[in-house]
């Protein structure tokens, strides 16, 4: 009972902590994105590119990938599905999860639709509060 | 250790009253749909269009909007994902997700895909089921 | 206040099921994904042939379906979202869907997307494991 108590809080958690996060991202709050994860927090999403680290490291990258965007107004929205939760002994999370990218220019109904992606984060409880230690996204494209 | 229990609970409460939300809207059953809002309870989900209000006032908007598929038959799928609830002092719930409109012709596999859309609701519970008490969605493309 | 808990619990576990279970059917894993379901289980996705029943039969059913992808290396990905899960007196779960196919080529950045389909499921305990007992797959282009 005990634990299927906390399967069910972890998995609640889960979800709100990834919407939090997303829309933080979505929103072009890249710092606020990079606080969501711990301080030595490793973020890797772009394929053949190297890992960035902690809270500035991770905005850094987050401000050089999204320069593309500069002069090509976009709204972007990641959409994280089919969320897999295992409890480590270790008291961290390991999750895994679908990722799709939606991203809609001015006037354009139809959202562009792609990648889509698997992702494998870890997570760690902060003061009660959720964090990723960790996110590796792979893109289905390079399978 | 209540409070996790209590956000942990309200999560499945909302997710379960959008399941059931949509597809009761994705069914053209727009009178059942209306009453998963308060009595005053305001729809406003096209832009540059005033908002409906209450029942009788959303069935007759929803109504009318889906005029445009008379002569097109079409089976729409709202989906919504990313959700993040915060509940306030006063009992509401201030919930904000995106959206995702799929529209599926007869003999086509593929869904038309968008709009893309920002949705913000206040729910409230009454008789200890989830009502809309408003519902604001904003289109990407609008941005 | 048992009741709430319940469903609260009732919604984390067959989100986690579901999440688990397409990870397995996404990774080309059909036995694995074929014990997702009951000894007995019933499977029908493909419009116009019969079921699948059991997990030898499941699991040779999709075999039989993904041969088409021999020559044509495809990374697919199920979507389920908007999930309705009602308990029922005899203690199996209902549960009422939304679920879409994205199909990604590689180097292909946008996914295939579609079909756009409607499930209906049973879905049953097991030694504190939910389990399949049936699935049916409407096409939302067949309608």
């Amino acid at each position: 009972m005990t634990s299927t108590t906390t399967v069910t809080e972890l998995y609640a958690a889960v979800q709100l902590h990834y919407a939090r996060q997303v829309q933080l991202l979505d929103g072009c709050r890249f710092a606020e994105y990079a606080a969501t994860f711990t301080a030595d927090g490793e973020f890797q999403h772009t394929p053949g590119q190297p890992a960035a680290h902690g809270h500035d490291g991770i905005t850094a990258e987050l401000t050089r990938f999204n320069k593309r965007f500069d002069n090509d107004p976009v709204q972007r929205r990641h959409w994280f599905n089919m969320i897999d939760v295992r409890p480590r002994e270790d008291g961290l999370l390991d999750t895994t999860f679908y990722a799709l990218v939606l991203t809609t220019r001015p006037g354009v109904k139809e959202p562009v639709v792609g990648p889509s992606c698997l992702v494998r984060d870890v997570l760690a409880f902060e003061d009660g509060e959720l964090r990723n230690r960790s996110r590796q996204v792979h893109h289905d494209q390079m399978s």
